[in-house]
């Protein structure tokens, strides 16, 4: 029996994961079967169900996937001295993402955001979906957390105001531009770098001059 | 034939939008029929049809009735001097929501996020809708650029902040917290205030002390 290299094992797994992603993207996971993705991906049902037994498994990989890559980021903003700012922090997690998954493209347009909002809306009716949900999203408002608690520490931030409540709308952030994203199509992460500036630009009344 | 009372349509008509938002919120618009709806608000096809030719009518209603709502309220906060702050304002649509759609819940839970991630995804395949959605969005984003110019004139934002991005950031922030609601239903209008004053008083490096 041929001896299968790791790098191959690596790049077949990739292969099956941003097809699946594209299918998912698409037409949702309801909607989409292994048939599917088997097409998409161009592989026999063997060569897929090696790695894979179902569409339950394949998107708790995408979804941890994605999540491990933005808990990675955080990760090392907590470590810098000072840790970058929201309005850098936040557009990085998209621009490394688009890098680190190049596949999931359909006609020059960056599919993650609609695999998002697909992801989101199927897990309203599918509790296995959600159990994968869940801890990733406690995983990501941990490390956002963690940055917020550095930026206190870094006298960037009050000592008193509610860092639980920002790793969320910071979260929510993230959220929001993905879903104007996947439907309009046009923002970029200059926009949401600037928009997140102008948000921590504006001023208490009587708290200057 | 007996007089009805513009009081008796406008609560027939609110009684089948709330039941069609129920659906939609529950099932999704692809998977919910007209049957659906009907059974839901327990009239007759001919009673319904006199309102609505249809789903896409429906929702399409349901959509601008509550893009009204957030156009209103950025409209008022605009007339103000100085108008509310993003932390005050942004939890004031929610607020307003629920209290101007008490019908759309069920088990005590607020469906209009879930209804909200079910038509985002159902515009990613149904032009139809999407047609509805974008000039909406365009109505909302003209408001909020209204109200954070309203800011720059109070002098409570620098006037070279990027208001179209600010405008896009504090709309991506309702859409993110209406996800986050709808997925993991335990956030409150509160924590979206607190986050969003928590994230305007971050302070760049060096601009203190």
């Amino acid at each position: 029996m041929a001896r299968v290299s790791q790098e191959h094992l690596d790049a077949r797994r990739r292969q099956i994961l941003d097809g699946a992603a594209l299918c998912f993207a698409r037409n949702g996971f309801h909607a989409t079967s292994m048939q599917d993705v088997l097409k998409e991906v161009d592989l026999s049902a063997g060569a897929v169900y090696r790695y894979f037994s179902g569409k339950e498994e394949l998107i708790g990989a995408i979804v941890n996937e994605v999540l491990g890559t933005v808990r990675e980021i955080y990760e090392d903003a907590a470590r810098q001295s000072p840790p970058p700012l929201p309005d850098e922090l936040m557009p990085r997690v998209m621009t490394r993402m688009k890098e680190l998954r190049p596949g999931v493209l359909e006609d020059g347009q960056w599919m993650f955001p609609r695999l998002m909002l697909q992801v989101w809306t199927e897990t309203l009716r599918n509790p296995e979906l959600a159990a994968v949900l869940r801890p990733s999203f406690e995983v990501v408002r941990a490390s956002w957390l963690k940055v917020a608690e550095r930026y206190q520490e870094e006298g960037l931030l009050p000592d008193d105001v509610d860092t639980d409540a920002m790793a969320r709308v910071m979260i929510a952030v993230v959220q929001g531009f993905a879903t104007q994203m996947a439907l309009f199509g046009t923002v970029s992460e200059d926009t949401l770098s600037a928009g997140v500036r102008a948000l921590s630009s504006v001023r208490r009344p009587g708290s200057r001059g």
